[in-house]
This record gives structure tokens, sequence and C-alpha cells, in this order.
């Protein structure tokens, strides 16, 4: 990967993320009234925090079938509730207890843990809210399915589902077959509505939407191996949170099962077989195979 | 109120109950792997419990309008999940703390706090999947209306803001009209959904909608005033949970700020006044009209 091309994704990706902070911030109203906490803490946690990888790839997926960038944008965020609210409660302390998020104090240490369970149990309802609103989309059956997809990938079969193995996996014997089952779940399900989405509001032709799923499944383990790496060998004042918390905790890993170097190898391997199932769009598609190279390569 | 016409209500209601639980059971179903932790906890939080007096109040509504009573069943498990969802983490230590609930242990006590929370969030989810779903109306935008409608009410403009305000209500000095807002949100919101799901599903005209609407306002605050005199006159082992919580914590009720005979009075009057918001429907809500003088009277 040249500068060159890396210089073009960082900078889609920052304007991409400007767009969707402006958006989060109109979707999050702060009423009047002593309710007003359980939104401030919403704002807290869901406005100007990280890459907004998962609305990226909605837009760009979208992209691909002349779908209009607002709706786009629109789902984006509201699928970002839905990582925003898991993070608030993944961090409680009967979660990871953890204390800082993104270089800031975590939703609970900023507030009060019950204030920060409401803001997620609140952005959840949110993010339906959203995606059932006339605004977003013309067509019902469009917005209908989008709530489907969404509601099933994050619950009990999917992301909640993935905590819940994950908050066992210390005390269970996990193989490769058992980790990549786990994080399909509790970071692949997102990542592939996030892609999903886009040929869903297209209305895209069930192979290319099945393309894009195929590559939203090969991204997303590419991303959990290059957290896992990070989680061994990054800088912790630069990722923003607290690292190495998998070996600690005694977890296997994509990293403790294949050693660093296969599962560099691995990652990389996961961004190219990503990027081949981009083929049928062409040039098109360029910032989504930017998009597979960066995950493996990022430092944060 | 004849013992008789009470009978009919309490036989109307036990059957709806049985009727939930088993269409509660087919929508949550335990799957295989370790995440099937999270879904016993769903299961055993949503299952066999309470009165079910808000899907009750939706398939009673639906039924005035001539709706397939399986989707109005399913509509009201949604909602349903939607409420056992907010119990859960209600008793959670982060907020009320509490150990029994329907006189069983509450559910981080039966499981551990972790796997309460997640419970609740997939619970959550999971309604929202079931309101998205084809088999449960063959309209989409019917179900749209739906999944927007329910999670406006959930939310932080609905529940969850009254779950905010009540967090603290004892450090603010509340009068009836503040009260009156809190409990609006914090539990009508879900009551007005219940009957207004009804109207939705038969694309009722909106003169009725509107007539469901204020019903379920005044048996709403009926029934809140209900609870705060139960709470202060209750029986603890009948009413299955811990009472006197809300003086304890020195919080303004309904009953503080009017008094026992004045509140019963009260509750009594707003029972009679959603009666009369039923009568452009005649004798076809005559169990809608029980339910508004059972919910003054119940001991439990």
């Amino acid at each position: 990967m040249t500068p060159h091309v890396s210089d073009i994704l960082l900078e889609a990706l920052a304007a991409n993320a400007a767009a969707v902070n402006d958006e989060m911030a109109h979707l999050l109203p702060v009423p009047d009234g002593p309710e007003r906490r359980v939104h401030d803490a919403m704002r807290y946690s869901a406005l100007d925090g990280g890459k907004r990888l998962r609305p990226f790839l909605t837009v760009q997926a979208a992209s691909l079938f002349n779908v209009s960038p607002a709706a786009a944008l629109r789902v984006g965020c509201a699928l970002e509730m839905v990582h925003c609210y898991s993070l608030i409660h993944d961090d409680l302390p009967c979660m990871d207890d953890d204390d800082l998020r993104r270089g800031r104090p975590t939703c609970h240490r900023q507030f009060d843990e019950a204030t920060a369970l409401l803001a997620g149990d609140a952005l959840q309802s949110r993010a339906f809210e959203v995606l059932a609103a006339e605004s977003t989309h013309p067509d019902p059956a469009v917005r209908c399915e989008l709530v489907w997809q969404l509601a099933h990938a994050a619950g009990g079969m999917g992301m909640v589902g993935g905590q819940m193995v994950d908050l066992q996996a210390a005390q269970l014997t996990m193989d490769m077959a058992d980790i990549t089952r786990l994080q399909q779940m509790k970071t692949g399900r997102l990542i592939g509505f996030a892609c999903e989405a886009g040929a869903i509001l297209g209305k895209a032709p069930s192979s290319l939407r099945l393309a894009l799923k195929n590559y939203a499944h090969d991204l997303g383990l590419a991303f959990q191996i290059a957290d896992d790496l990070l989680d061994v060998q990054g800088d912790e004042m630069q990722v923003g949170k607290k690292l190495g918390k998998d070996a600690d905790a005694g977890k296997a890993t994509f990293v403790s099962l294949l050693g660093v170097e296969h599962a560099r190898a691995q990652a990389d391997m996961l961004a190219e077989q990503a990027c081949r199932h981009l083929d049928p769009f062409g040039d098109a598609a360029h910032l989504l195979r930017l998009t597979a190279r960066y995950v493996v390569t990022r430092s944060v």
C-alpha cells in the first residue's frame, strides 16, 4: 500500500466521521427536564468517538447501488448507535469494568452506573426508531428489513450472544473454530450488517448482496485478528483503552492460538480474500478494498 | 363491580397469560453453544411471569378492529419483551438492587449481573426483530409504524427517560404535575403503545385511535396510583416484590402528595374517565372497561 492510497482512505474516513458526528448530534437531541441526564450520557458516548468504520462501510456499500447518501448515512448512524450502546454496557463494572474508552473516561465513570446502563438502553431503542422512521427511506419494506437484520445481528443470536460466550471464554477450552464463531457473533454480525445494509437500501440483486456479505465476513475476521494483535503489541495511549486484557484473563485469542506471525499472515490473507469478493463491483469498490487493507495495518 | 363481572375479566386475563407464555416460549428458543446462558436468562425473566396486562390490552384493542388475533398476540409479546427487559435492568444493583421479582429471585440473583444485563439487552433487540418480521403482519408499513412507536415509547423520551427522572426523584422537589409527567413517561408510554398498537394493526381511523390513546392515558395513571397505594398498603408476599421503597427513598408519590383516601378517589375517577373514552366502541370494549376497573382494585 503506497502512502498516497492510504491518504485517500484516511481522508474519506475523516470526512465520513465528520458527517456521522453531525448526523448523530442531530439524531440525539437533548430535551429539557431531568431526563436530560440520560441524553447527555448518550451524546457523551455516541459523539466524537471512534473511526466510525461501520457507518463508513454502510455508506460505501450503498454507494455501489446509487442509494441516496443521506439514507445510507442515517442507517450507518443507527448502526453506530447500537455499536456505542454495546461499548457502554461492555465497559460497566459487571462486564469489563473499564475506566477508559477512546482516551476518555467511560460513560459510567463520567456519569454513574445507572445512567450509563440507561444511556445504552436508550441508544438501542433510538437506533430502531431511526431505522423505522419514514425520513430514513421512503419504502417501509426496506426499513422493516433493516430493522429485522440489525435486531438479529445485535441480539442473543449475534452480538449479545457473542458477548455471552466471551464472558465464559476464560473457563472454556476454545479452538480456532470456537474463537472464529465467537468473534463472528461478537463483532462480525454488526460488520456484516454494515455492508449488507447498503445492498438492502439499494435493493441489490442477491448475488451482489452475497458478495458484500462475503466481503464483510472476511473483513470482520481480519479486523478481529488485527484487534488481537493490537491487544498484545499496541500502544495503550494511542489505542485509547486498556490492552493485554485477554491474556490477563487467560482467554484464547487468534494470537494465542496462532502466534503473532501466523496471525498477522492470516489477517493479511483474509484482507486479500475480502477484496476478491468485491470483483463484481470493479473500481467502484476501491475504498472498500482500501478499507480491508487498512483494518489489518491500523495502529488504532 | 359484581363478582361475576370480575370473574369474566380474570378468566380472560388468565387465558391471555397462557397464550402469551406459549407464544413467548416459541419466540425465545434456546440455541446450543455457550451463548445459551443468556437465552436461559431471557426465558427465566420473560416466561411465566406477571399478569401480562400489556399484551392483554393489545389483544383487546386489536379485537375492536377485526385484527388477526395471532398478529395482536405477536405484537403484545414484543411489547412484553420490552417490559421484561426493563424489569431486569431495573432490578440490577446499580438501579433498584432488588432480590425478588414476582416472588422469585431476580435475574441477576438467579444468574449473575453480566448475564442479566445482556439478557435485558437481547430481549430489547428481540422485541424489534419480532415486530419487523413478516410473519407478524403482512404490511411492512404497519410493522414499521409499530417499531417506531415502540422504540419511541421505550427510549429516552419515554420509559427510559422516565427511569432517569425517577432515579433523581429523591433529590428533586416534585409536585403533582412532575409526578404525573414522570409516571406517564416511565409506565404510561408502554401502556399507551399497548392500546395504540391495536389501532395501528387495525388501520383504525384517527378518531378511534385517539380514543384508545386517551383510554390508555387515564388507565396508565390509574394503574400507577394503584401501584403507589399497593406500595404503602399491599402485602409483600402477595405482590411478590419489596414494598415501601418509594417512602424509604424519600420520593414523592401520588399517595404522598394526595394522601391515601384522595389518591384512591383519584384512581377511581381516572378509571371511570378511561371507560368513557371507550364509548365509541360500545359493548365490544367491555373487557377494556373491566380492565380499567380492575387495575384500581387489584391487590397484586
